[in-house]
């Protein structure tokens, strides 16, 4: 009270939080008393399992049943704590989008019209939108009419709605192991079971441990992967693979959900193309979006059906109708020229920089036999911690200190990836996210 | 070829395509005849349910599997034809909207602002927009905390979220018999099933029909319900039987689902309120949108999800993550002011207008024994034919004259609704709309 100048009440409160995160604890009728280091790590632990509180808001798994509650209350407790560093998000400093061109591009829209939103635009995507990205789908070795495109919301809508139209509950899919988040959440949310598959830093998943799975595991319904860049692992599969992967598929009728969000972040997008350019019978559901690329505020997004166009369409169509007219448009007008194409190559040229300080720095400072991946692009590392360091506690402790990250455990449904950790390194490198990964180098070893 | 001056083999393709829809037929090795009348009706039915041909797409239900096959084939033939007057689509002429508003609003907003979309806005929607929704829910009737609020992408996100959030794969959900169709769609998509309860021009769904389907068909899960404004009937639910539905529902541990799309076209809608309004313990779910009473183009929509509200926010977040920001801004900067009340005072004022000469009209035109509804607010009406009058021969001849209708089998798992269809009289009443409605007529007597 004296201190801080605060009421008794505030002063109260404040230590019935500490000792909900283990930091205090209270003796009856004496008061509170600072816990042992030891203490408060193995009570956080439990916080973040099953009460979590910090701003006053219980984390109750039960409030996600069907969502993956494990996933789930680990990103719900990541949005408790006030942020001084974010290390978890995939995304890019605000500095790095063209924010600037895409609201001058969005008011010279606006001048030239007398009337907005007055009637439905077409429910699956204005139309110079879907003709801007059948252009620049040229320049990720594909060919794809604009007819064949629907415009979704974001890359999440599009893999959803991907799943929905080719599995039912019950349906086993085949994922990426350790796999993006979203995907595991998604999966579960519809029903489905998840087999994951093992998948290599360097060249992706195993076409060879699917084909095990294919042929020893019953029938799977589909497979959902990122051949290019993928998350968390920064993996881009061979052409080889990629061809492999497409052929084999197409003989034992799997559909192939094939996320291509970070494809654009490729050094040279058109020499690494998605597994869709080797799609002949329209097996492959092409999915993608610019929320990462060109900018987080979009909701802008893409799927290539296939075969099952017209079935998403119509499922999209009953779930959400049709989309946003502005911010479509406001993009056409930015991929139609070559706007987009000089912004990814200046933004790639700058996350090579990034990446390189970035990992840089985690050898220096992080304990000795931590290993970190060296992507060819994105901007995303995995570390793998050294010993039995959990990633988990780690997430806890550094969320205290104000450092967000994303521990490996949410990346899977086995307990394969609790000692690793994912980063992103999408913040210019400066002395706030060094110092940020000096703590968690310290955090690690504490833990 | 002479009379149309065209070549041999258009002449021959658009044989064809006459033979498709029926209205001629193939002699072997003799050529094509003109079917009489009665043959070639007959036939375009047939091509409604299994190969509609028109535009040289063919329909083939398998491709709606799992989304309402015969809903969907439906809905796709309807967008086949060009058309000159669509009664069909639940939405108002583009000039009853403010669309010169909201574009005015946008260009302040962006103004003000140096960049656009270069950061993601909160997953849970725009706080100013939660704000002015929260306000203007007292003029529903309802006190609704901002925190409370889910921005969703429309009514139809909002619906498709609730469901999965209260329900999972084989679940039956009481529905309202008869029913917005996009509702029987979302329903079989997540593989659920429906039962449908009477529900009464008037006086909506029956609250003693629903109780005797708790008490003897078992565990129903939920029910979605419109109790302000039906579509397609236009009731509107007592108070009386608003409470003992939310009563009752408590009781059994059932959802409440409450579609109150149209709540804000009542002629004084705070004393007319939601079944929210009489929720106790967070059991009903509330959902409604922007898009039929502010404009077609946005897709603001929204939620309070009371018990749900977590695993709600986090589904969403799953399946497609934030919205775009500037549609919210751009609607609670007209909804923060008296804007939106005004304009719906206009809007309402002019609806009624219409719906006056487009029911006089309809009465004066059709057959006699025709039965149509006058509901007291909205801009639907449900139409039931004489005789053994089919709907669907209707709409599918209506469509040939390019006027688009629904036919009351869309609005039922049942065939109780053959003989009806639902009309829209957003469009100001005129000569065009007159005709359409004479034509509708004839087409009727002819059918
Ligand atoms: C691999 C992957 N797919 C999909 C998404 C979701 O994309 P969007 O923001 O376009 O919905 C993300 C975002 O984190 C991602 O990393
Ligand atoms: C009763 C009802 N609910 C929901 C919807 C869908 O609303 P939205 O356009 O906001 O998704 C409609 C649109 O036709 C409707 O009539």
């Amino acid at each position: 009270m004296t201190l801080h100048r605060v009421s008794i009440s505030t002063a109260v409160e404040a230590c019935r939080v500490l000792e909900k995160l283990g930091y205090v604890e209270a003796k009856p009728r004496v008061g509170y008393f600072v816990r042992g280091p030891m203490q408060a790590q193995s009570r956080v632990r439990g916080v973040l399992e099953k009460d979590a509180h910090e701003t006053g808001q219980r984390i109750d798994p039960a409030d996600y049943v069907g969502v993956h509650e494990r996933i789930s209350v680990t990103l719900a407790r990541g949005l408790q704590n006030p942020l001084k560093v974010d290390l978890a998000g995939a995304v890019c400093a605000p500095a790095l989008y063209p924010g600037a061109a895409l609201r001058d591009n969005m008011l010279r829209i606006l001048r030239a019209r007398s009337s907005l939103y007055d009637s439905a635009p077409r429910p699956d995507g204005v139309r110079k939108l879907k003709e801007a990205i059948s252009r620049f789908s040229v320049s990720r070795g594909m060919h794809v009419d604009s007819d064949a495109i629907l415009v979704t919301h974001g890359c999440s809508e599009a893999l959803s709605l991907a799943l929905r139209a080719v599995a039912g509950p019950g349906d086993v899919i085949a994922i990426e192991s350790p796999t993006y988040f979203g995907i595991l959440q998604v999966i579960e949310s519809l029903g489905l079971k998840a087999i994951e598959i093992p998948t290599h830093p360097h060249t992706g998943i195993s076409v060879d441990a699917l084909e095990f799975a294919i042929t020893h595991m019953g029938s799977i319904q589909a497979v959902v992967c990122m051949p290019s860049v993928q998350n968390p692992l920064g993996s881009v599969m061979p052409d080889a693979m990629k061809a492999k992967l497409a052929e084999l598929c197409e003989k034992h009728d799997i559909a192939v959900i094939e996320d291509d969000t970070y494809g654009a972040f490729l050094p040279s997008p058109a020499n690494s193309k998605p597994v869709k350019a080797w799609d002949k019978s329209g097996n492959v559901i092409y999915c993608s979006s610019l929320n990462k690329s060109l900018s987080p505020g979009l909701r802008v997004g893409w799927l290539i059906g296939g075969k099952w166009h017209k079935k998403i369409e119509m499922l999209m169509y009953a779930v959400s109708r049709h989309r946003e007219e502005m911010s479509q448009l406001v993009v056409a007008d930015f991929m139609a020229g070559s706007a987009f194409h000089r912004h990814m190559r200046r933004l790639n040229a700058l996350l090579t920089q990034q990446r390189t300080q970035f990992v840089e720095a985690i050898l220096k400072h992080f304990p000795a036999g931590t290993e970190v991946t060296r992507p060819e692009a994105g901007l995303l590392v995995w570390i793998r911690l050294p010993g039995e360091l959990n990633a988990d506690r780690l997430f806890e402790s550094a969320l205290c200190e104000g450092i967000r990250i994303c521990p490996g455990s949410i990346f899977s449904n086995t307990n394969k990836f609790t000692d690793c950790l994912r980063l992103s390194y999408g913040m210019p490198f400066d002395a706030r996210i060094e110092s940020a990964l000096k703590a968690l180098a310290r955090l690690a070893r504490e833990t």
